[in-house]
């Protein structure tokens, strides 16, 4: 199979398959990349899953997911920092550079959004150096707006680039994600600061699609189905001269119920006819 | 009862409650103004329904609602500005000076958000002059980011004042609304220039909770059940020099399955608690 250009596929979008599974289907598909997650990655082993990928000659674009910085209490933030210490080390093995990060939402009772974002930026200064130290970047994802409160209080690109240029460009950059991100007017001059200052550490794609799920987590689309412009973004994300990989990153219970191989065929489809 | 300072009652609220109900409700508890609704002012009579709050003492602070102005087909185009220009007609009988606009999203297949707001921009021009000669004000209500596809393609509190600011500030102003905005962290700058600019036409509160029911509508919660400081809001509000009335617009079932009264006595005194 030809291999599909910069295409990296996420693995949480075909969950139902297995890392050998993963690896196989990909490599069929002619898929070169995949991002990984970390808790099947830890079922499977670090190790063996790290030659799994390897000796099948795929790249592992990302590692998801640290982050989670926004608790209050001592002990759980220094649990959070060796968590996130432990996700560097599983990037590292993987040997992807790229270690997305998910800020976390407001502690309960707490209504102040700018202190978490405080507190989110105190963790990156202390995880930066480790991360750098051992060839990974810290990948700050900002979430959509719907997450502020119960899972990311970075809602928007500016935001995270606000937090990441407070950091050295090797050390911090932002993730691109047209789900979280497509209904921002502000989204094509903040990807252009983004890839001026040499930030965009991944790029990953999933639709819009209404109406959203109870608890509006697993409602993301397949790449066509819904309201996001994916050459639009494509284009805009290259114009900075990135051309890192492209992440297709998909929870949706529909695709999960299907066979893995022929999500992925449509996936590839889709990819080559909306996004190249 | 002492009058409530400023506190609005919108409709849809406590909408187990008839118009003659809301109308003893408010009187009895304090609450000297109302939001109401098209559709069920619609069902009493126009003129019935604004002799009955007028009688009671009542203001009505705004009417929701008008928009949806985002359809390319000129027949539907022209049927939203006639619908418009009725719901002007009705706020000027009910002796409103507000109607609140919900822009509309994007039309079906189509994935540009950035020609939706321009059609909005175009109907506003259309209709400003017209309510402005029936002495309304039209409010542009951004709506949070998840609704920007199938409700609304203004998302912002900067995304309003952009469009609001093409007219003159009598004829066009914008709704402040927590729920929809009170992730933004450049909310308190775009409040600012609101006031500055003479634009804040309304001033509603709900609060923020989850998890998100499914299609997203019908989650808003009750004030202090989230994550809204609203107090925050209030001051910085009043801090640009506006005095208007405080509405209350809570879209939530839990509150339609309780008994009115003792929905709006909690509201009141949450309200006396958290806002003022």
């Amino acid at each position: 199979m030809n291999p599909v250009p910069r295409l990296s596929l996420n693995q949480e979008t075909i969950k139902q398959w297995s890392l050998p599974e993963l690896v196989e289907g990909c490599v069929k598909a002619g898929v070169t990349g995949v991002g990984l997650w970390r808790e099947p990655v830890q079922r499977y082993g670090v190790q063996a899953a790290a030659e799994l990928v390897r000796d099948a000659g795929l790249t592992v674009t990302s590692l998801c997911r640290g982050g989670f910085f926004t608790a209050i209490d001592p002990e759980r933030r220094a649990a959070a920092l060796a968590d996130n210490r432990a996700a560097v080390d599983e990037a590292a093995a993987l040997g992807t550079g790229t270690l997305v990060l998910v800020s976390g939402g407001l502690p309960a009772g707490s209504r102040d959004l700018f202190a978490a974002r405080e507190r989110v930026a105190d963790a990156l200064a202390r995880l930066a150096p480790y991360a750098a130290d051992h060839g990974v970047r810290l990948a700050i994802e900002p979430l959509h707006p719907m997450y502020a409160a119960d899972r990311c209080v970075v809602s928007t690109l500016a935001q995270a680039l606000d937090l990441a240029t407070r950091f050295p460009a090797d050390q911090v950059g932002v993730v691109v994600d047209t789900y979280h991100l497509w209904w921002d007017d502000t989204v094509a001059a903040q990807i252009a600061r983004a890839g001026a200052g040499g930030r965009i550490a991944a790029f990953q794609l999933a639709d819009w699609i209404t109406p959203l799920p109870e608890g509006a987590l697993l409602g993301r689309g397949q790449l066509g189905d819904g309201s996001v412009d994916f050459r639009w973004f494509r284009e805009r994300v290259d114009a900075t001269g990135y051309t890192g990989p492209i992440e297709v990153e998909i929870f949706n219970p529909d695709l999960w119920a299907r066979d893995g191989a022929e999500v992925l065929t449509e996936i590839v489809g889709r990819y080559r006819e909306l996004v190249l």
